[in-house]
């Protein structure tokens, strides 16, 4: 499957030497996401990048040492430990289409009867944490997301941010609880709501550095190696759905820019995936209107176009 | 940006006739599009298709040479018209973000002040044949859709689908006129509705072969040679809002299944995008309760798994 | 059915002159509905009041003699013809719940698959014109608003608002045909789009005075005297539509404050009902932001409780 | 205000009787709500009405004694004693619109950013519970509905439908409790949502019989004996919200038919009102798809048209 190529790419490190550089004179703006305690106190205009590639080779550069919480980046992981629990019949309790509403919005999840439109709107996500509450009793796999990091990257713990902890009892808190409840009344959560926000919350708030989520995205890079296994396939299904739904109601218009899997965090990261290439974490705090870090976006396209990454050619 | 890979792909003729065995064998089921006329006496179960590589070689299989109608995939080269006029201008009055409706739903374009969601839903097509209306003023390039076509495959002519025609001025017609109305009282349709209506009939009723599409299909596969080329652009562009917008509300099962950019119509033809690898070109008249080919679906499929080229790993 | 009542309400002439007086005084606000070519250079500030009792007694005082287009007052005209040819059938194709949304929202009608909520949203009223349409075959009463406004008041002839016709191949009227071409989608407006413009828009269009609005909307004033008549049902079923939904998006508001079933237009009039008791019809072009006059509101606001008027006690 | 009359109205036993009559000679039809539990054994086809006239007099039969959990026509008392508290200040945390969707449905309370649009749909009785919450540390008046009911109709005590206590902690309470949940995320819900829920789900458990609940409604009647005080005034805002959006989202067609200021519950209950003649209360268990007691609007349609009791003429 290699693609013609009649132009020699740059060297990675290079590349992602000279985005660094470019993002240095860049001005701050955008906002930090208002409702996630915690954060309020980190400046804008930080940034940090880590690059692993097929050949196990790592690049970084700025504060790819910083911790970071997780926040909806860890849907990925959660859906990834649900599919490799239950396999595609995790998709008769949430969808995977795109849902053209916020990652908050509670309207499609009414109308499609507490089925949600896929696994990286919050009510999506809250339904796969009931569902990985079931899954825990076979014990086949790591338990939590916290579990399958640190199988993944070899780390013995993580911290957390205990501010995402205490947010959850306020005004963030109550939409899930809302998304919870109305699942609950439509029969698609199982669990008490509030064993399910325990997990939600304790997922959102691991901290990771860029270099560390690198490592833990190997996995999704490295399907293609052998296309015909379960982790395989399984790639090519969370890729999709970071392709389609990832980036919030901002998906559209990152595909079409950086043509890369992805998905973002409000605390400022966005892990995106280069299958058969690379595995690439960027973190930025500054936030655009749909959530997504500001310079993180801006780092993958600059990464993209250089180094002729995008699945689209 | 060869993606390592253990295993040796097949043949792609042995796969393409191994496709075709398994989908004789296919129940019949599913439904035609009961809103086009001159589809009605077409039998369900017939299917065709058509890949072109890179390197230029032709495979086919099945009724590769029976020419439908285009319908919604018109859309693709009406897109690329405008892009290739305007640029990303374009997006000014045309969104590029999946809708999570059915493609002929009105809400979003209210909600939205006419501005429509995507260019593949009906009210985005409409404002892209508006802008086409502009455009041929300046005369760069082909005219029309058909004018492009007849460019990019090397035919002199193709057959026109006149039941769509006639159609037009019954009941789909109305939604068309509808959504048309809408966009013109936000202000986002310059020229009569009218004018705009017969510019998008008659792109949708033109008629080509999988062979002739595939081959109309290449410059969108061939972006990847040189990556910063005007047209390598611009074939990421559409290929990305193919992926996230082109198989109407069934896209995030789409991409999850078969990982390749693709755009359907109720024609029954699927066109669809390995960057860098191949054209593709299916037919197949019955079709599921999204408006996709349900044969052709199937096949691209099976195509995808058996030589590893969905774009997701 | 009298309601006992320990406090004799004051004279009715006595309080239209104090409410004409208060009025005067209040400062000029509100904005003129600004899709209404025509009503452009009508200055704010301006008023006129006509109140009818049951016993034909007029009382009227500031511009109660100018005359203004009846745009959406027409609908209780409309409704009212529709009503005395087809009785409730009509509400086979027309619902009658208040929308939830302003007048030209076009979401319940696609929902409800072409039938409006109710006559009094655009989309209900073209369906009520389509079915006027069919009407005028029978001749068994006016053929038109006009006429019927004729008969009801005596009058030889009214003038009729030439911008509002112009003003229909402009931006509002291009929001009219989305609804009209939707409801003909769904198989719901049975004769040319066009035609039932026209209608609508020649409806719109006609110039009364409050005198002349008062008086013609003595009928729906009346109902009570023989109850079980069919007159009576009729004034019935139109006044309880003019109280859940003839206040656009402010029914609720209006009922509460005024309590008296009512219909407007952004001409600036609105007509409301007594039942029993009086026919009042109230003029003056500024708008609230639902579109329903200011002073107009006002003004039946203080009549309503200086008389006592309101029907919830 | 006494409508004139041509006709003699009947006597209102014989019309009640008359009425009774009727419905025992009623199809069984319709359905319970399943969604309460203790309501399923009861029967279709049973039937209670009673009546209070303005001068005191009292007609009543069938199960005019039998004592039904009054579920959402508590809705009205608890808006009566949040307005006696706060006046019209409650209105900046819950409309008085009609919302043109089910009474559970989630989709408004998002769109108007927690703001319920009226306060007899299920978020908007939640806020009013809310705002009760804070009222009883101020004691002017009955501290909940249970004391202002038996205050209104003399009795000591009425019993609880404890079947409605417990479903709270099934399905229909997670709906509910998806509401709050939401409404305080948007910062419109001051209490826990626990104790908010606990005051909700205790007035709808409280079983009136129709004798009861007709003397509990006269308040609403009496308002027109002196209009311009408090109480009137407080009355007439009352019926005017239920005419607009006490019958669920069949507000406009109950309007149109029965013509009198109602609130039904699912328990099987409607309270209406004919302002300044009669407070009148039925009961009948069977409902129909919008939620109201078939046979409850069959009597009151009955009963209006037989004593000319409709407020529209």
């Amino acid at each position: 499957m290699a693609k013609a190529r009649t132009q020699r790419p740059p060297q990675l490190q290079s590349a992602v030497d000279e985005i660094v550089g470019e993002l240095s004179a860049v001005e701050r703006f955008g906002k930090l996401a208002n409702h996630v305690e915690g954060l309020g106190d980190i400046e804008t205009g930080r940034f940090g990048i880590a690059v692993i590639t097929a050949n196990g080779k790592l690049v970084q550069a700025g504060e790819a040492d910083h911790a970071f919480p997780l926040q909806s980046i860890s849907k990925v992981f959660a859906l990834t430990l649900a599919l490799k629990a239950f396999g595609d019949d995790i998709f008769k309790r949430v969808g995977r289409e795109p849902s053209g509403d916020p990652f908050n919005s509670i309207v499609d999840l009414e109308r499609q009867k507490g089925i949600p439109r896929n696994p990286f709107i919050n009510s999506g996500a809250l339904v796969v944490c009931d569902i990985l509450l079931d899954r825990t009793k076979e014990k086949r796999d790591p338990d939590t997301v916290r579990d399958f990091l640190i199988a993944e990257t070899g780390e013995k713990a993580f911290g957390t941010e205990t501010g995402i902890i205490r947010d959850d009892g306020k005004s963030s808190g109550f939409g899930n609880r809302a998304h919870a409840n109305l699942a609950k009344f439509f029969d698609n959560l199982h669990h008490d709501v509030e064993a399910v926000m325990k997990r939600y919350v304790e997922q959102c708030a691991i901290c990771l550095s860029c270099r560390q989520l690198a490592l833990a995205g190997r996995y999704l890079m490295r399907g293609g190696r052998e296309p015909d296994s379960d982790d395989a396939r399984l790639a090519r299904r969370v890729n999709a759905l970071m392709m389609t739904c990832g980036m919030y109601d901002g998906a559209g218009d990152f595909a079409s820019r950086i043509g890369l899997p992805a998905k973002s965090g409000v605390g400022g990261g966005i892990l995106a995936i280069a299958p058969g290439i690379a595995s690439i974490a960027v973190w930025s705090p500054s936030l655009d209107d749909k959530g997504n870090s500001i310079l993180g976006s801006m780092a993958l396209e600059r990464l993209s176009e250089k180094m002729g990454w995008s699945v689209f050619g």
